[in-house]
Formats: structure tokens, C-alpha cells, sequence
């Protein structure tokens, strides 16, 4: 059974993370999450990035703030795909820093990044990761697009 | 077997989403190329969007410059995992445009993004995505994260 | 007789978008306001841009935030000039990432944009559209630049 | 008869602003060519911004680069649609001046603006601005779409 | 006698250009205040930029947000010193745009540019023209600089 | 007689500056050229500041590139009009910041910015401040307003 | 003794400048808090800075906003080690000003640039300067470093 | 005795990197050089990071481009000071994105930012936090300065 990581730098970067965890037990697919921080635990990071494969993680999610280095240090450890949330945070340049650091990764080492505060579509990447070689996710997915679908046509009701 | 659609928004863009082919190729990943013109050939990026997952792709590649919206487009439209490539065109504000156009999307339709012109690392989160339920392609990737580490090593000799 | 879409992404990019059906009430043309949303409903917004032009539209106004695609793929699908409105959405990076996606269209398929949230001037940017070609929508026009001149005057009263 | 004006703020931008005439001339519009400096020809720009509508102009294309003001001072003066070209000069800070000083329109005022450099796509606009009302520019609009399809199909038979 | 005229794209802009005003009265200078709009009033704009040093000004202060034309069409119409003050109007994009349109002039039109919002330190620097040719304002600007220094000098009082 | 001090940080902004200095020598206005380091010669800069007002300068135009502290320091120690041009040096981060570093002053302790390299409107600026007291030199510069309106007129002859 | 002084452009930067302060007295260092303005007290500044090296200080931490001059003259003038904190003030640009101007200093006169607000990163960092060559001060800082990782370990527990 | 390490991501890195080398070597101060990549050898980051303090540096530097990890993570790892050199490297956004990910570290873990390319002044503060308690260095230092001083002064006289 497929196992998706959320991982943020600062607890105070859950309001925004808990999107993806949502998103992800709507699709049934199993969560865990921690807080890692790149600049505070290196060695937890360092222990994480290496074994999440082995520990039955699909997909890592990791989002953080400002000079923001744990999903491209995640990906610089781990072989598995790392999806980065730009979290905007106090003190953060309109989240310029946050999105830069985060994208803008060398040759070799990708992070797939998403909006800035995007953690609800981390965690529709996920599941599209993992409903690229399952069906029954891919069928959510498929029924999650219609669901967007629907509501839109709702709000065009209350339109009118 | 998985297989990685590359597409892109004109020809002009072969030349960085060449990267992405090379990559995939060296990881004996089947590619299928192809230009999509999300503002020139809308019907094609219809056809092609709708019917992805059922050609066999697991996840789709997709370059485009400027007011880029082929991958978001292709995002709204598959069910399957797309990554963005923003590519710097010329007339582009110095990559803003093509960076931000693929990676602000709304919540509902992510796009995985890497960074402008970082076709390569498309490649790799396509090969690392795949492996996230392949062993054997796990295992090159493995195998391609200890080669970067060499290549790192001996650039320090070639220092002394 | 002419007659002007005004469409969004979201609803809730109505009370931006209000300020354009006003003032194109204002100037007495029709108008036709529905949601279309690129990245959720792509097939209604394939619909919509491939019909306008026989369904009695002369102008399109289109509204959108984030990687703000419906401007752009409206105007790939239709004949018609469409008028481009960024908005500024939750998330947003200050506004920039609506109007890059929306403003650095490639060469061949223009979207005519107007400033950030400045919905009232695509209804105005609409009627002259309208009146470049209607004698009676002109003079409105030209009353309408005579009404902004005497509002100015009158604040110079209140200085003084 | 329908007739555009294109003007620009110095003859140095004549580069960019003539992909605007051609493309016209291609939709065999009628193109009238002048200079209109607004920082160095003010009673020009008046003049011209003044009289445009009863010259016989339907739509103004206006270039200029750096702190543009030309297309902003037509749209104050004339009733016409008119559609601003940022160009990027020498010493702009990298066409962002440009842009913004078209753009940013007050409510009441509007400028249909285009891409950096998007002279070409002024043109289209303008054309489509016509062809909302004379069936016979809008016919050429359709075909002129449907060459763009063309030429992104032969560029993927040169793929293969 | 010197007088200073202070004008404005629009009412309210007041809030912030009254602070020149309160700056130049300190000064014992003349100040004449109007709001002149470029886009909404572009006749008196000429009236007001042909005439202004025949009027017995020697320094004008112009105020606008936005793509912020005021100040340099005023200094394309007047030979007289024109500071342009930068104004961060609602919808501006971080105030960016008022920035650039008012610095960014071509070469032969110059606007004396200050900080975004800045319009004290537009009535001292018109205080200071003044002042390079007449000792008794001098004086009385070297008095303002001594008062700057005695109030951080009391400020440190204050924090021990 | 008035006489413009024109200063700049570093010899290698000397072409830039250049500028200023022929517009001024234009205008018949004495000039005097020196180097001041604000990083490298501060007790320079502190007696140039300190004493350009008894000197027999009436304006000061000082140049300079990334981090740039000379028009600021220099409007610091003097009670003289300081027009600050921001010079686009190597490692520059695109001019953005030695345009921030001279605009952005505090209340208090204004500096007359012009656009980025734009020193040949410090030049004029400057004649303009002389100009603004002095009947003959603000005919030259109405002469000189004369002369940028031929210029244009003659490049539309060339364009026909 | 090692000793940090701490100073300002302004009182109102002492919000954010205290944190230096705290730090430092936590890791048991002297501090000598000052107000400083390189606009207000040109004077001052430059006494400061001659004479820093030779009163018995260490470091230099100095916090300014704006065009935020303060530490980048400190650095020119004192031969000392120059801590920079870019206050985000009133009337920033979003604090770019801020930034850029401590930053971008020239070659041969550095500032060490801490992120914006980042007064407490200041005040650490003169700490481990001290570190560098006092043994005690640096066991401070690996307990610190210690106490960072015991407070995210204790987050995770109330994360479960 | 002091000893500096100055470690990059990248050879490529080097010709930037390499001014920090030479300032040091001319401060007669004992120099390594490594290359050290936070994504491709995280092992060595780790190993490099933990030990630095009692392998005998006393200050590190660190140099990166694009998302520039290897500061910050060295400076997580290590109770020393580190100097971050922001490289602009090729596929870079204007270098905005290295400066944003070393500048704006979170609180707790500051990494000493110097300007884009600034290798020369990292060298220079690394010799300043050396002098802050070595007298012989900072005689250096101050001589150094000095230097700067009459290379103006020559230029001053090349000028005349």
C-alpha cells in the first residue's frame, strides 16, 4: 500500500500543511506526518531523507518558509519523488524566497513544486503519483475532476 | 509498461525540453514527443489532455514559455501527473511570466514545477515517479544519485 | 445589436468583476454574465470560445487570477477580441503571477489586458470597441470622458 | 472604411511597432504610420489624440518604452480604442517600466495592452477589433487561426 | 517672490501630498494646490504645464499613483524643475508602477523622482531649489537639518 | 554665477556620467567633475557634503551603482538640491538596486532620482534648478524643449 | 571583554532590534544600544564608525530601513566585522529598499546581510563571531543549537 | 592560528569563488577550498558541516547559486560563522533566486549574506571577524582600507 510523507519545517506551517493531509485522507491514502527541520534537526532530516523509501513512502510532501531548503534537501537525500510547498511566513519577502528557494533546484535533483500555500494541491499530486500505476486512485481523481465540475456548475446557478 | 508524453508549445522550445528526452531515455523510460499548442492547436490539447491516461502515458512532461498555460491546461484536462517546464522564451520578463503561469494554479489542478528551463530535472521527477512504484527504476535512480555524488569527487581532485 | 460575455473563473471573482457588467449597463449594452472556469470546466470553456462569435457576442471579457489561463484560451478558441481582467485572488504573489499569465500572450493570439482588478475599465475598453464602429455608443463614450473632467472640477471646488 | 493608427514614441521603436503594420496589411487594413512623442511632441499628442475619431481612425495602436506615457495620453484624449505596446528600450529595467506604465490605467481611462514587444499581436487585436463588427475582417481572422494550426502541424511532421 | 505648485492626479491623493504643502508652509513659501488629472482632465494638463512659468512658478510638485503620467507630462510641457511623487494608490501593484512611470522618463524630460509616498521630502527639495539661490531659505533648511539631529539626539535621551 | 558639482563613486562611472556633464557645458552651465567614494572615501565625502554650499555649487548631481550611498550621504551633509542617478554597474542585480538605494530616502533627507543611467537628465535637471531663477538659462531650455520637437518632426520626413 | 554595539536609524527600529539585544545579553554579551542616523546625524555616524574598533567593540550590528544607508557607511568607516538588518519600514517597498541597499555593497567593503526583520539572526551571529576564537561563547552556541532541536522535538509530540 | 574554509557547490562555482581565496591569501590568512554540494553529496555536507569547528576553522564560506541550500545547511550544522556568497548562475532568475534562498534564513540559524557574485567581500569579512580579536589582522585591515582611499585619489588625478 502506497504511504505518503507530509513533512513541514516549523509546526507553525501546519494551518497551511493540513491541506494536503485532507486531501489525501479524501482519497483514502495513507498519511504520516512530522515536522523536519532543515536548520534545526539536520540529523532527523538527514535520517529521514535516507530511509523514507525503505519505510514505504511514495511521495514526500514537504513544505516550509523563507530560505526554504527541506523539500530540496528531501530530494537531495531520498530517490523518491518531493513534492515542495511554498509556505508564505512572517517575515517572508510576499513568499519570493519561499517559492525561489524551493523551485529553482539544480540539474540532478528536482522538486516538484507547487503555489505558494498550494498544500491542497500537494496533495492531489500525490494522489495522481500514486493513480499513475493505480487505478482505483486514478478513478478518484477522475471523479474528483468531476466533483470541481459540478460545483462551478452550482455557482453558475446561483448566478442566474 | 509506463511511458512519459513530452510535449511542448512550439518547436523553439525543443531545444531545452531536448534535456527531458535525454534523461528519460538514459533511464530507459519510453518517450513520445510531440508540440501542443495550447493557444494555436486548442483541439489537439483537448484530444491530447482527454484521452492521455488511456494511451498508456503515466505522467505527461509539458514546456511552454511566456503566458505559458499548455501545462495547465493539460493539468485540467488529464487525470494524470503533468510536469511543468517554464521555458525562457525570448520577450519574456526574464522568465516571470513562464514561471509564474505554470506554477500559481488554482486549488484543484496542480502542475508539478520545476524550475525555468529545467527540462532535465523534469526527466528525473518523471523517472523518480515512475520508480515510486517500480523497483528497477528506483534502483537507476539510485544508481544516477550516486554518480552525481562521484562526479562531485572528482571535480575536487581536478581542484588540487 | 452588440452584445459583450462577461465571464470568470470562480464566482467569487464576482465582486471584482461586477464593476465591468455596471459599466457596460451604464453605456445600455447587453450583457451575458457566466462562470467558466479553464481548469475545471475546460469543455464548457471549449464550448463557449468556439461559439461566441456566432452566438451574437462582438466582445469578450474575460476575469481570472493565480495562472490565470481563461483570457488566454478564449482568445485561442474565439475570433473575437477578449479583454483580459487580472485578479488579484488569495495567494496571488501581489498580483503578479494574473497579469504575467494573462498580459505575455505569444505572438499570434493577443489578449487586450487591462490593470490589476481594473474590471471597470474592461467595460469601458468594451463599449469603445463597440463604439468604433457605433455612432451612438461613441457619443456616450465621448460624454461619459466629459463626465470624468466635470467630477475632477467639482473635487477642485471641495479643495478650495 | 475601418482605419488604424499606429504611432510610437520615437523612431527607434519602428523595429518593433512594424510587425503592427504588416500584420495589418496583412488583413488588408488600412495603416496610418506616425511619430508621437508625448514627453517631446506634447501639442502633437494632443492634437492627434483630439481628432483621431473624426479623422476616420477605428483603433490606435500606441508603442513606447521606459516610463511610456504615449498610450496612456491617447486613451485620456480619444474615445477610440486604443492598444498599448511596451517596448523594451535601452536602460528600461528590463521592460518592467514599460509594462507597468501602460497597464496600470486608472479606472475610467483604459489601455488594451499587449505583450512586451507584442506589436504583432496589437495588430491581430486591432484586426479583431474591426472583425467584431465587418464579417469579411472576421473570416480572415478564422483563416489566419487556422494557418497557425497548420504551421504547428508541419513543424511536428519536421519532428519526425 | 518663489511660489511652489502642488497638484494632484485626483482628490485623493490629498492625504498624501498635504504633507508638501505642510513642508513648504514651514518654509514660509508660497504653495498654490490644484488637482490636475492627465487622464481625466488632459486640457487643463496642457493649460496647466505651458503656462505654469509664466505664472510665477519656479518649482512644481506633481503626485499620482498608478501609471502615473502627471508628473512627466507636466515636465514635457513646462521648463521648469517638476518632482514627481510616487503614490501608492489602491490596486497599484505594490506601488511598483507609480514608481517606475514617474522615474523612468526618457532622456531630454526629467522628473526629480522621490521615495514611493514620499511628498515631505518633495516640499523640502523644493525648499532647497529655492534655497541654491536664495541664502534666506538656505538658512533655514540648514536650521531644519540641525532640528533633525537635536531630535535623535533626544531619542537617545530617551532610551537610556 | 551658479556651478554644478558632479560627482560619482568610482571612476568606471565616468561613461555614465559623462552624460550630465556635456548637457550642462551645453546649457553654458560651469562644471566641476570628481570622484567621492561614499565606502571608500568617507572623510572626502564628508567634506565634500559639508562645504559644496559655501563652494559656490548650487546643485549636485552624484552617480552611483548597486548599494548607493553617495547622493544619499551627500543630501545628508548638504543643504543643497542632490540629484541622485542610479548607475546599472556589473553584479548589479538588473539596476533594481541602485535605483532603491537613491530613491527610497527617508522623510527629511530628500534626493532628486532620475532614471536608471539616466544622467544626461541630471544634466538638465540641474539647468532646469539654475533655470528656475535665472531668465537666460531657462531660455536655453525652453530653446532645448524646442529642439527635441524638431528632432522628431525630422524623423517622421525620414519615415515618409 | 568582547562588546557588540547595537545601533539604529531610527527609534522606531527598535522593535525589531531588540531581539538583537536579547539574544546577545542571552548568550551573555556585553551590548551597547545607540541611535545612528547616517541621514540626521551625518556627525555622529561618522565618530561611530572611525572610533568603534578602538572602544573596545567587536562587532557592529546596525538595523536601518528604507535606503537604508546606516550600516553599509558604518562598514566604510570602521575596520570592525558590520552586521546589517534591513527594518521593514512604512512606506518600503515591500522591503526590497531595505535589502538591496544593506546587501549590494560594493567590492572591498562588505556587510553582513541578515534577512529582512532578522535582527535575531544578528544577534546570534555576533555571537558566534565571538565564538570564533572564545571557547565559552561557543559552547553557548551548541547549546543554543541544542535547545533549537529540543523545541521542534517537543512540536512533534504535541503534533501526536 | 585562523584558518578560513571556503567550500562551493560547484566548480563551476570557482571563478567566483576564487576572489574570496586570493583577498584571503593576501591577509596572509590559511585557506581551503572543498567543494561541497548540499543536493548531490549531502553525506560530505553533513560530515563537512559537524566537524568544521574542531577540524581548526574559525569562519566558513560558502558560495551557491540558483536554490542555494549549501549555506544555510552548513550553517545548521556548524556553531561557526558562516559568510554566503549568492553565485549567479547560469538559469538563474537574475540571480534573485540564490540572494532570497541564503538571505532569508529563519530565526535561530543565520548565515552572514554578502552581495551577488560578492566573493571579494566575503573574503575581506571573513579577515574582519579574524581581526575582531587578532590585533596583526586587523592592522591589515586597516591598511587594506587605506589602500582603497588612494587608489581613488589616483583615479581622481587620471580624471584631471
Amino acid at each position: 500500500m502506497s504511504k505518503v510523507g507530509v513533512i513541514m519545517g516549523s509546526k507553525s506551517d501546519l494551518p497551511v500543511m493540513q491541506d494536503a493531509v485532507d486531501m489525501l485522507k479524501g482519497f483514502d491514502i495513507e498519511v504520516e506526518v512530522d515536522i523536519v527541520s532543515a536548520h534545526r534537526t539536520p540529523e532527523k532530516l538527514f535520517d529521514y531523507g535516507k530511509n523514507a523509501h525503505t519505510r514505504g513512502f511514495s511521495v514526500i510532501i514537504a513544505g516550509a518558509g523563507g530560505a526554504a531548503h527541506l523539500p530540496g534537501m528531501i530530494a537531495s537525500l531520498s530517490p523518491l519523488p518531493v513534492i515542495g510547498v511554498p509556505v508564505k511566513s512572517s517575515n517572508s519577502i510576499d513568499g519570493w524566497d519561499s517559492v525561489l528557494s524551493i523551485l529553482q533546484m539544480p540539474g540532478g535533483v528536482p522538486v516538484a513544486t507547487v503555489a505558494l500555500n498550494g498544500a491542497k494541491n500537494a496533495g492531489i499530486l500525490a494522489a495522481q503519483i500514486i493513480g499513475s500505476h493505480d487505478k482505483c486512485t486514478l478513478d478518484k481523481i477522475l471523479a474528483y475532476k468531476e466533483g470541481l465540475k459540478m460545483k462551478v456548475n452550482e455557482s453558475v446557478k446561483d448566478l442566474k
